[in-house]
């Protein structure tokens, strides 16, 4: 009994640790960025960056190697360090990286990205890359973790300790690591003006209470949640920044609700899934004012046509989707880098509610462990 | 009445053309490979390689582009260049390539992949990258195709006409292609020894006989597809070279029988999808004897742990697998490398089958076009 109430101590007046932690991503973002995004000094201080600045900028390629979400956020890293810094990026499963004999040497640095800084898979992948001279760079969360240890250098993401086995601040701190690191290489390779860093680093500090702000929807995602608990499958479409994003909250219902999920970018679609859209078929389609919202919208069209159900992940005074859309949910304006921080908060949500709606334990889902330390 | 007398003959006592183009894969990957894979003299000889083989040598990377199916090709491809001529490759969506300023320039080879053509997304990603200078090559299977005009250079698989919407021959015959220029990279790097490259070349003659051979597990198939064409979701997993196959397996069920199917490498199942499988869940593995043998023995161990039933691709004379699977379909051996043109038959013939008790249209699926001309 004692347990028990320490449990329910720790939960914090929440049901489950999972949405205590949707809840924490504000200050979990702050933390985060606290001490290294320094906006009135026009400058990102990062230690194990600064101090490796060459490294970065000699690299021909950087590689991410990482698993389930944290794989999702490298993806949406991908995006932003190539926007901003044009560096290419390769992502790999770090399963697949390591036992393919992948081609990698001095000239590449590779980031490894774990929650735990355990996964067994991510660190085998670590070694591999020392083992061919690669240069390393941890970013993880639990301070003094293996995979922190066996890095050259690294960032940790200061979410806080996450005990739901779904993973959410810890996905949200990663893409802000990620974006600090992105930032400061885009500066020091002179890729962005200066009033587009400041622009950037201006709005990297307003995402808290963005994030704060797409949290509001929560009782209108309750009754989205509602409407759709009992569905068998789910599609999840997006574009550019926010294709991962897509993945992510297709994995996020797959993990605690037992849902068939599944993302995919919103092109591909006519490519083969767009087969099994039905009045069945709930599609949650990211559909944000940025990154090519024409072709988001004709995306939904295609669906429409075909009787799948839409619920639309939208900017703040959205129009034109609320139209076509059975339902929207609405999240705060940002530049498009950014906007991934924001459209992945109301598909936590919506899976969080779905997965209590089917009875579900959110917190420990079955067959699932919360760090992979084996194969 | 003429007119179906027509596509009767067309179907050459097939019942569905798609049937009939699974069965021509032996021929057609002989009449793709005739003339370039000369195994007497110990060379392979494509023109559009040969020519431009300088540009492929100094290429920081080679960057894949294409969608659907060939995309998967692409990602075949991403496995057996890094193998053999050990160089960087990525494989991009063309969807997602063309719109996101990728980073790209006269040191990068850029290799578009489409059966038809005339893919709108790919054709619009290859014109991006000669924009930035890189240069292109083709893989196509329509002669004068738009993509076959715009490319600085190509090789065309010589599948014949594929009338089946979904691909089966073309893919085949994409590796094939893709696997000659690996070799001929390979060569030219002096990457792989003599006696390597001799037993590829020899391995890759051999392989039409080995799809032949494969094809008999035909009435095998039948029964399996019998038992499980009522589910309404499956799993595809698969390692390595045969982690593509798992996607394409579960993209050819999604598209002929509206079964939602998805692939997955198999080490990242217990990152999330594993909380799907129970007693409901049929789980199609790929078990070769190469390839992370005993890993994906593993992976099949955990499924049966959690009750999923298991439908597994094995090498011909398998015990293990035998004795854990609920099902076992066999392929011949060969290197690893080409295990994906053995173990995409059965795949095949799996959804095709479904797709015929379900009394779907296989040739013509709802909401699909065979070539995807718009965006």
């Amino acid at each position: 009994e004692l347990q028990l109430n320490l449990e329910q101590i720790e939960k914090g007046g929440y049901d489950h640790f999972m949405l205590k932690e949707i809840y924490e991503q504000p200050d979990a973002i702050v933390d985060t960025y606290r001490g290294r995004l320094l906006v009135d000094e026009g400058i990102i201080r990062m230690a194990g960056v600064d101090d490796n600045i060459e490294k970065f900028l000699n690299a021909n390629r950087i590689i991410i190697v990482a698993c389930g979400t944290s794989w999702h956020a490298g993806l949406v890293a991908e995006y932003i360090f190539e926007e901003f810094a044009r560096i290419p990026v390769e992502v790999e499963y770090a399963s697949e990286f390591r036992y393919r004999n992948p081609v990698i040497n001095e000239k590449d640095v590779v980031i490894a990205i774990s929650q735990s800084g355990e996964t067994a898979d991510t660190l085998a992948a670590i070694k591999l890359a020392k083992e061919n001279g690669a240069f390393v760079f941890g970013v993880c969360n639990v301070v003094g973790s293996s995979i922190a240890r066996e890095t050259d250098a690294g960032a940790y993401t200061h979410a806080g300790p996450e005990i739901g086995v779904a993973s959410t601040k810890a996905f949200t701190t990663q893409i802000t690591v990620l974006s600090l690191i992105a930032l400061t290489l885009a500066k020091a390779k002179g890729k962005l003006s200066k009033s587009d860093y400041h622009l950037y680093l201006n709005e990297l500090e307003l995402i808290p209470k963005k994030v704060l702000k797409a949290l509001t929807a929560n009782e209108h995602i309750i009754k989205i949640s509602e409407t759709y608990k009992d569905a068998s499958n789910f599609l999840y479409l997006g574009r550019g920044f926010n294709f991962p994003v897509a993945l992510e909250g297709a994995l996020k219902l797959k993990e605690i609700s037992y849902i068939h999920a599944e993302g995919y970018p919103a092109a591909e679609m006519k490519h083969g899934p767009i087969a099994l859209i039905d009045e069945q078929m709930p599609v949650v389609v990211i559909a944000t004012k940025k990154g090519h919202y024409e072709k988001v919208v004709s995306n939904i069209q295609e669906i429409k046509s075909r009787h799948g159900k839409i619920i639309a992940v939208v900017t703040e005074g959205d129009i034109m989707v609320s139209e076509l859309a059975d339902h929207v949910i609405e999240v705060p304006e940002t530049v498009e880098a950014f906007t991934p921080l924001l459209t992945t908060i109301p598909l936590q949500l919506l899976s969080y509610h779905i997965a209590v709606m089917r009875n579900c334990n959110v917190d420990q889902p079955r067959n699932l462990a919360k760090s992979v330390t084996v194969e």
